[in-house]
């Protein structure tokens, strides 16, 4: 039974699933949702285990009467009393999370990547439009302001037409050894690979997003080859893609597990006929643009820009690093004015806030690169 | 009249004297305190214009009981009720507000510098003394893994004997023109230069402490030279300095507000017979280190370390990069601790927070560096 | 008719076809082939153009009797006079004049890409065995010190076995504008896309060499994509490719003269089992190693290594930056060396020099690139 | 008795007094001065070592008749028949050399320091007056396209009026161990200090013509400090200074043989009222420009620029690193159009070739610094 808490102001309330102290993202939800006030953690179910869930509690600050040993019991609970439900689960426990939140009527903040399959996302999408539900889903890399400026500068016309770009995000976690020697530990349920792999659900969707973010156009089809090279055999944790968009443009995408040197080593070079630009995240307050009269420019926050210029982007000025947690805390201030939008107008425009939608394309593409291993070139949407 | 407020579990509550959304750094000591839950910023008086005043309580969700107009009515009123007052205003006037603090018995936190002379830390010492008061300084800097990381290499002898070093912090803020072509407009009291001017203020006080974190050892001379070539032709902007420290160790020191192309270019090289090391905060994850037989490392949160490797420093893994605010929130967490032991026995014990006697010995060493412009090679401290 | 110069001693002398001062790349042969005096120029037909041909020789200090109008007469008039001949020529020419030389007794230095298709190569090769004949190709990256030392790492085995690789070599030069807005006007030559288009003879062929002298396997099938992004509709300039090498290796190559923003950006990443490594030409005094536990290291000449340490690497101490001449002054000694050997006993062993054979691996591998354009992927050699 | 040999076209003929292959300049010389075709080695006395002055001859390709085993029998048995002699002995023997050329009417191309002090120099400059001789001293580092480009821009007023400086020379030589782990064994005459101690002979000279070259201005006066940090205990190693030129400039020095991690770290950062500049050796092709609206460039051969575009600094176009050997090369083609100029009218202007007047200038300053040790801020010249 839908119940809803259409809160119009800041802070809005807001609960989690999944996100202790011991998980990978929990403390950077918790830190990121609370940086700007636009969001107060009420209540969780942060872990199924019983201590972890209290200890978590106890850090965050929330009152031990709104921490709760079952996530069913949150929901029915919280009804009507948190504006959001931010889901920090492992990914495979996202579509039945999802549902229920739905049908409860709560606004929906899900990590990414929102479910396992586009089958899951297209159920989800149903649910959502049957409920009017809204859904965020956490694209968090497409908070850093320099890729927003990016953005700016692409849509302004200033590297012309977009041509090419190279999409990368390799990482090392399954081909490390710790200090001692020893492999590493992944979680559980990373290490039994889908229909999708879980690689494509970790690090593909990013890439997906951002290309998306930036230049607005729509994958066709794509070729790959994915390979598992790390201390986990039956594990995919290295794909190359070659892939073609709208417009004539042609992308290359490498993401893995298994390149050492590369703790994560998010990079994106767009490629126009007027200038390229090119954004490491390891850097992320630094852009490079190239002009086809030879300039070279290192653009910041200091600098000349549209966007990053912007008061809230600048917490502390240039030359005092921000990184991963304020662009992780921008994309939470702008979940928080799109629901409040949405609690008053049943709906809302952002160019911010990404949901079930990208996230069906998204799915759609990273299924027609694991076809591609057996079929070569493979449209997206997989044809049917 | 002394009344404390002695608690002995995080989070501790927290009053603002200055520090609205308008400051410099009002949104950092907001955001870096509240980060990891270990204060609550409960009251505040944050800027004598009422309308920034109400707005500053609103964003940082402080409740208007305990907002005040002057921060007199605001020390009267929540004796007892706060654990610390956290004093940002402009440089000027720490020296009084330190005094009331200690006066009523609060513990305070205070932006450097801790006052505009020696003379002033002085009587604050003596007050903090008979008081038995509390003063933590926001020596920020000094809060990133990688440089408690590097002091932990140097005391663990892998530089060897230190030999010399570089410790510079060029900034360009009274040089600059904005997009529009306008010259910066800095806040009234840092275009009025006493004893010792503003720029070592602002900025060399962080170098001292940086040096002294690392190499804990003493200055004994200085000679520099001091100009101004910015916008303000009464107001030093550039101080170059050579410096004498205990053991041999010979130093240089530049500091600039008049050097275009750095936003904060503070940057810390320490040579030693074994190795050398180098950080600069603009890649403030990276440690360069460079040995005798001509290796060369790159250190970060994923490789071998003994701090930085530590939970508290990876609220997200390496790869994620952390920049200024979880610096600064370091800081904050290690005062709170430190507070804490303090509550509880009277002294605390913190190889992380620094108090009046560095910021005496700071001071000091500026005055020499500021007399040795007409003196050449002077002592510090100076002797009298 | 053959008739051999067979000196075996240094300086061996030289003759050009090709390489005035106006070509892209005749004054570097001059001057890599004369730094360490084991190459003496002496004869040559540097242009068809007279007035360019007679400036060239008077430049080189080529003696004017020995400077020619026609490749054809220089080769009949030196013959046994000269210990090798430069094709220094556009790419199409190089078929004609290689065959040219060897039926002459001539030793062949040939710019690469040696021919335009494999079958030229394997008639070239066919020559080559019926005259005993010697041929180089000019593969010049091969012959930077760390790169060098680079393979040297990798069949020690210090990276562990070799799992994948990133290859590319992004150029910029069919997009971009002259500082007056002018389009770029290549040599005619390169308008011109033949079976195998020239930004593949141009750039992948280094690609291809590099990665075998690197890791010492072969290509097994590729898929690639080519485009047409930059001034001239006609010519295709930018190619990616995913790739798969014996031993499971997967690679991933892109090559472009449409990539604004890159001078030449050649870049090599290996990715092994114990360690990875990275080499940027644009910066190719250092070679960035990244090992399974998280260590990173910057190696150069003066750390610690096998081959970068040797004295002819050495013309000046690490420290004062050697670049692309003396990359390439390196390959003509190496050739030197062979050719003497070869001269005394008829065949040569070295590591550093490469020939026909290897061309026609190349020229294989690019071919199976472009019918993958149409057949998606497509293996090496292409199956008939 | 003076004979001398005017020609007055390239190549012109040179003979080297030291600069065997053992030496450590000695084949960067021989390889600058062939590059360009402008001089031709053509006689040495390379070693008093019999065997290494035979060889070297050999390597160099330099007839045995014109190899010698004392340079006064090469100076007296080649006068009328070389263009130029090149002095590359350790720097003790220059005063003497320089004399026997100029009074034998050579002349001279004199590695720096010129002589030992100032006034050695002026003896030299008293007998190059009475003689019309000719002295080039190898200021190699300004032979840098980049440097020269970035004379250009100063020189444009791009960025307004130069304010400070940073010039930086650090280097570890006398702080390192090999890879097997001993001390290094510098040259034996570089382990003797004499008046003014060897670190100023070999690396602030350069510094001092940088600064010159760049911004032309004048040292005023000086305060510096040395010290013997690495494993020569009598040996200065390390030096830090600050110094006043004219127009108020203010600028920084330090240069170091103790500085582990730096194999060569000149840096050069200018401070202007519009824009700064840095310049870095170790990436020597790149330019990084800062503008007071926040702009910055990295500005290269492929850029906008005025000076580097030049065919003579374009070997090799772009994207294919040049260094140090090449800048060497530049000033020797230099040199050579200086002389002939020289030779056809009896004087020279260039803006690039650089002789005993700044050699003299440049060694009073360091005497300055010297003094300094004891005196504090030291006029320069040294007022007596």
């Amino acid at each position: 039974m839908k119940k809803e808490c259409k809160s119009l102001s800041l802070p809005l309330s807001l609960g989690f699933i999944g996100g202790s102290t011991k998980s990978a993202v929990g403390y950077t939800h918790f830190v990121a949702s609370q940086m700007d006030n636009s969001w107060k953690l009420a209540a969780g179910c942060f872990s199924h285990n019983f201590r972890d869930n209290q200890e978590t509690a106890n850090v965050y600050g929330v009152p031990p009467e709104r921490v709760y040993e079952s996530w069913k019991e949150m929901l029915d609970t919280e009804q009507g009393k948190l504006d959001a439900v931010a889901i920090l689960t492992p990914t495979p426990m996202h579509f039945e999370l999802v549902k229920a939140c739905l049908e409860r009527g709560y606004a929906v903040i899900c990590e990414k990547a929102l479910a396992m399959s586009s089958d899951e996302i297209k159920q989800i999408i149903d649910l959502r439009d049957k409920m009017n539900g809204f859904i965020a889903v956490n694209y968090n890399y497409s908070g850093y302001p320099m890729v927003r400026e990016l953005r700016s500068i692409i849509k302004s016309g200033q590297l012309g037409q977009i041509l090419h770009f190279q999409a990368e995000m390799p990482q090392e976690g399954f081909i490390r050894v710790d200090t001692g020697g020893n492999k590493p530990t992944p979680q559980a349920w990373r290490l039994l690979d889908g229909q999708i792999p879980t690689i494509y659900l970790d690090l593909a969707v990013h890439l997906h997003q951002l290309i998306d973010y930036l230049i607005q156009q729509k994958p066709l089809a794509v070729v790959a080859t994915q390979d598992s090279f790390g201390w986990f055999p039956e594990i995919v944790d290295n794909v190359s893609s070659l892939c073609r968009y709208t417009e004539g443009i042609q992308g290359q995408f490498w993401f893995s597990k298994s390149a050492l040197g590369h703790r994560n080593g998010l990079k994106l070079r767009i490629y126009g006929s007027h200038a390229s630009a090119e954004w490491y995240q390891a850097n992320p307050e630094e852009l490079i643009l190239a002009y086809a009269d030879g300039r070279r420019e290192i653009l910041d926050r200091a600098a000349r820009t549209e966007i990053a210029k912007d008061l809230r982007y600048n917490r502390f000025k240039s030359g005092h690093p921000a990184g991963f947690i304020e662009a992780f805390a921008n994309l939470y201030v702008d979940i928080a004015n799109a629901l409040i939008e949405y609690n008053s107008s049943g709906s809302y425009h952002s160019s911010e806030v990404f949901g079930a939608d990208l996230a069906l394309e998204g799915l759609q593409m990273l299924e027609a690169m694991v076809l591609s291993g057996s079929k070569g070139w493979t449209k997206t949407p997989p044809q049917h």
